[in-house]
């Protein structure tokens, strides 16, 4: 495995692999990997004769007051995790490499997706996301790119950046890892106390509330997002951000459920922000 | 020769060539072909192994108000021109297949940069040209794309973006081509009257008397814009938009000249909105 930092070099990496007529699969990571983003590497494997995955904690995507500087990091740990997992590359650039002095370049969806759901509460944040991934694909020219859809509204974002810019990448999504008792993987559960930690599935389990209620015939998308608000109303210390029954494609709600559906939360616990989501096809 | 619309087509062409092992030169287009875009293909066709043209009339890169409904076509006239010079493939993709419904993607220049020169005449101009630029180089996949010095701003904006973005593509700028009289080829050339056109090279002129001036010792900028625009006002039914001395880089106007220098002038004469510029080099 080889660990690489300069751009240049990366690049030079990629565009022999591709010369040499191996399909190429990337994984873009902030680090601090866990399970999903195993599941992540282990398909890229599975479908691509090179593996790529960067780790790169990116600046642009994180708001005034937000956590950038607290971002749980261990390229120590990550290294042993991808090594173990035999990929062929780890990139891991400085952020002033990304963003030199006087960067000004920026990819930003100027449609309302983008401040819906997390982007009311983190406003820039998609554009930071679209423009690092657009600057990854440049520089990883990948055939095929991984995304969890734990990060759904992410995952939406990027598949409209590729085919809006027309990338030559393919956009895989794969399923969101749990921990046992529900609580979707994430980087930043590492923030929770036991308390928080305690109590934190209950945000999966106001989803499949929704879900069983849909599954029992409630088609009024009032009626749901009110009963995972009155569950989630229940845990200690906590600011429900955002309750979404909405359409999946442009994240708007319907007053009546039906299609691909998005049922997706944004909690913070103390003082850590929690999302989770799932998908629903109502025939 | 071939002529593709298609973008999946097109993508798919460069794919089979760089895996072929050759180097795609890219000559991007608005189409309505003079000496100046040829002198962009031939350099094209001097360093790589294949060379793409793209005529494509973009309407993201036009404002109210523009000429975007006006602006010069002859598909069937570039073609002869383009087959003539042994061009591999012309892409004329359609504006509905490039911006498709609910298209939302931009990529923009956020510094000064964009709204300094033509960017204070034609708010959004870069922001298309940029984005354009960029989905070409996605859909094309060159390593080396060409631009006439012309369009000066154009060519610094697009160098930041394919720079900050990390295109892997080389951009080359050629000098401005001029008519035997002086004035700098462009495509809107055509829209001068017999008055206006006799007029037109005025402009170039005035850049070498700007030019003159300096070579005289006169390095003071207020010295240097102010007689190219007595020069240019006796230019009649104009409209000076500006005049800019200015470092090449940032595009800020020094009180004294000195290093890399951009003289750089736009006038509307009649409704045709030209422009011109000059490099310096001061030592």
């Amino acid at each position: 495995m080889r660990v690489i930092s300069g751009i240049a070099e990366m690049t030079s990496f990629s565009q022999q692999k591709t010369a040499a007529g191996l399909v190429i699969g990337f994984v873009p990571t902030m680090g601090y990997l866990h399970p999903g983003h195993v599941s992540l590497v282990k398909q890229a494997a599975k479908e691509c004769g090179a593996v790529v995955v960067s780790i790169f904690v990116n600046p642009t995507q994180f708001g005034p007051g937000e956590d950038l500087a607290a971002y749980p990091r261990n390229l120590k740990r990550d290294l042993e995790i991808l090594d173990a997992l035999k990929v062929d590359v780890v990139f891991t650039p400085e952020a002033k490499a990304m963003y030199p002095e006087g960067y000004g370049t920026f990819v930003n969806l100027e449609t309302p997706l983008t401040g819906k759901l997390c982007g009311e509460f983190r406003p820039g944040h998609f554009k930071g996301v679209a423009t690092v991934v657009a600057k990854l694909f440049n520089i990883v020219l990948p055939q095929k790119a991984y995304f969890g859809q734990k990060d759904a509204q992410q995952c939406i974002v990027i598949k409209k950046m590729a085919a809006e810019l027309n990338f030559p990448v393919n956009i895989v999504i794969m399923p969101t890892l749990r921990e046992k008792d529900g609580l979707a993987m994430s980087s930043r559960n590492t923030y929770l106390s036991p308390e928080e930690r305690k109590a934190a599935p209950e945000i999966y389990q106001s989803l499949l509330l929704a879900k069983k209620m849909i599954e029992a015939g409630e088609l009024r998308t009032e009626k749901i997002t009110s009963a995972v608000r009155k569950k989630l109303a229940g845990l200690q210390d906590a600011e429900i951000q955002y309750v979404a029954a909405v359409n999946s494609s442009s994240l708007e709600a319907p007053v009546l459920l039906s299609g691909e559906i998005l049922l997706a939360v944004a909690v913070k616990l103390g003082k850590t922000r929690l999302i989770d989501n799932i998908l629903l096809h109502i025939t």
